[in-house]
């Protein structure tokens, strides 16, 4: 795709300063952007790029003030984030999906699959799946018995879904991810050896619900574990049987979350942390990355640090003097002599 | 699967205490339970919901005392969870497998598969592997030459099992799980440039042993990795080159074994804990979430927490403290301002 | 294979001491090797093992003293685990290749496939990508769109190589691996929602990189996420979008590095490691497994270590205090106690 700035400018209302008919044919960052490249300045440490940078046209904030003279042509914007979403969405391809259903795929009889979806080789579909309308599943993936994508939805290379799980509409899936695979249940004999209890439930995703790459969603043992509708789960995400994560939470990687807990809406779950099982946090909590939460929380909106986690500046001030403790028992210590030596005195 | 509260009863010889024909069409949870489904109350935290429950009947302990009214029909047993595993069981079909070998499989001429597996479409085995009585492998999955796999395990959907590494019988390994991948082994060179340590061992996992989805157990540098009988490892775990996890010890979810760590038997690994390498783990060992073993425990039975791991009872005592650090530096502000005072006081 | 003592010294120029015809049929490690397999002393502390080994010969430093008497027979070398890689290598088959490339693959035919490419059954390889010389692609991955295997290149059975990436040659990726999955990237609109924004960005990895499996390397959101040559990346990781790692950095199993932070040289990443978005970590830096780092590092060669890292040795001094934070409590509580007596004193 090669449009001019003037075209841009039109998609994304802004306003030109500088050549309206230079050619764009691709988006850059504007510390490495490249001739024929558009960029933008959104967080302003980057501004000094801006002075600098090869980019034919760079998209700005509607009231940016230059401070220095300026070689590439601005684009002037109401909101730079949303102008760069509606840029990117038009000239990103995505990865080219399946034309239609392949040939080679081993759809159940009894599966039920609506003839818009488009399907790509290797695709293994059990007896009593439902694909819907428009859904797209790349090459190289599994969707189990009794199981539900709902319409639009795409499962990139790789997906497994396994049996008796519902994914909602508009719902994206990375590659690698396992959904529905079984809850870690066990009862320990007598002789201290473990017996797998059965995990009868299944999984049910919302609506517009994104999940990254190599995650695993385990079923629910009895009843289901749910991720609600516009969660948005990254990469390496462990869900745990019958956890609950709420409408519009967002999980970055690597987070894991144990059995029975349930996570509110518009929720922020950083990196690494991990959530105890039977746990109950309410909605809009932020948890700080690698935080472990060992309690429910009290109250929505509250901001969650350490591990155990506790309040978030309540962890940086501890945390502040945890890195002078050395130097705290050194005053101690100094105290400790200065009573000896009053003691001393006083007894003399 | 519709069956009577009578029928279920003598299934798990409980005594009811109700309607004996009512219908059961599934398990559901106390809490949220719809009419025709059977529940259970084990933990007692859970005791409010017996008194509301939409449940038909609700399994009890033998000696239960209900202090309220209730609607539903109790089935008195006496051990709960045994009673539940054994109607799940019942109750659970699971993911169907295959119903015999595929013809979209590359088995190698060279390959043994006994007759009685059953094998799903685009599944490879390699030459010198064999397949033994009653496995199940579903689709998707690798073999590779000269590993075995035991009788009446199962692979789930997207299993990679790389060459020479043997798996033993009633093993469960879940989804898109990767074992015998190459240990992690690089030599440095004169221009602190890696060069690879070529990995010639093996992984060799006993019976009974069931290895959560997206796992990956590194095959030994020489020698094998083992993961012994009865172990239990949940999803997204990281098992290394030459690691040793011992007979009936649980690992929950991201949890990571460096290289040539010893594990003892019956040990309770939390999720997110990491151990570092070349360390001994003694038997009965347990260790708490997102903790970090940095060497080897002294006894067996051991509790252990923190980054890096001390005991379980003293990190929390440390951390209690932790939690205060900022009110105890000013307790220390004031002892050295009161010093001060008396020892101006005692020049006097 | 099976070869001489005499044959194996010859190959890693050694020198015997004992029998020169022994027959060796593999290696072994010192502590459990068995009769004609051939083993190695490299860490001093495994010294003891060498008087009792079932070893049939043993590498050992050319300037070894055998402090006791030996049954097994000596190979000197100036570089223990130089000569063991050289051998490992010689004893090593690994995972069979593909010997062509499959009849059961879907090449689009805008793909580019150098005839001496192996690629084994069920690979989808799509329209654009090209498959440089020698490359083995094991069976069941994915190559998309536009992109590029170099020379020599090996990738593991189930591997997902998303549209737009470019893997360098004689590189190694491990097996269920994504690479160019979608970056994390959402915009919040007024009601709180997350809208996607397209991510455009490709995935860039130089030569002589090394990838383990069920890693996840998503795609930038504007410009590529780069691996830099001769980068080492263990099992489990993830590479947010616009990440670059450097050269000849290596990162151990389950770390993660968040958004556009920018990894050096010659880095070590301990296991369980984040590392936050927008962060620059200068070359030579070590950071201690677990750690969560917070800030840009501020000088080459740093030891970092806790969550929020700090210097190694800052980190473990404060928590030496730390694990005996209850007992300082009791100094502080105890002078106080003395304080008042004190005060008491000098007021009469």
């Amino acid at each position: 795709m090669e449009v001019t700035v003037e075209k841009i400018a039109q998609l994304v209302q802004g306003r030109i300063e500088g050549n309206h008919q230079a050619f764009i044919i691709g988006p850059g960052r504007i510390e490495d952007a490249a001739e024929g490249q558009l960029s933008f300045l959104g967080n302003p440490k980057y501004e000094p790029y801006l002075y600098t940078t090869q980019a034919t046209a760079v998209l700005v904030q509607e009231n940016f003030k230059a401070r220095k003279p300026l070689s590439t042509t601005l684009i002037r914007v109401p909101d730079v984030y949303l102008a760069l979403g509606i840029l990117l969405e038009a000239f990103d391809s995505g990865l080219p999906a399946p034309t239609d259903i392949s040939s080679q795929v081993f759809i159940d009889d009894e599966a039920e699959v609506d003839p818009s979806a488009r399907i790509g080789p290797n695709v293994q579909i059990q007896a009593g799946a439902r694909i819907e309308k428009g859904v797209v599943i790349d090459g190289q993936s599994f969707i189990g018995a009794q199981s539900v994508i709902g319409e639009n939805t795409r499962l990139y290379p790789g997906v497994k879904i396994l049996h008796g799980c519902s994914i909602g509409s508009h719902c994206i899936i990375h590659s690698n991810s396992v959904i529905g695979s079984d809850g870690f249940g066990f009862s320990k004999n007598g002789k201290g050896e473990f017996e797998k209890i059965k995990q009868t439930g299944g999984v049910v995703i919302g609506d517009n619900v994104e999940i990254g790459a190599n995650c695993t969603i385990d079923r629910g043992s009895i009843g289901d574990t749910r991720i609600e509708t516009g969660a948005k789960l990254d990469n390496l995400i462990q869900i745990a049987h019958n956890v609950t994560v709420g409408k519009h939470t967002v999980i970055a990687a690597q987070a894991g979350i144990a059995g029975s807990t349930k996570v509110g809406s518009h929720c922020m779950i950083g990196g690494q942390v991990g959530i105890v099982g039977h746990l109950e946090i309410k909605d809009h909590t932020h948890i700080q990355a690698q935080s472990g939460v060992a309690s429910s929380s009290k109250q929505s909106g509250e901001k969650l640090y350490g591990t155990p986690a506790i309040s978030y500046s309540n962890y940086l001030r501890s945390y502040a003097v945890f890195r002078n403790l050395p130097e705290q028992m050194r005053r101690i210590q100094s105290l400790e002599q200065e009573i000896e030596k009053l003691k001393i005195q006083s007894n003399h």
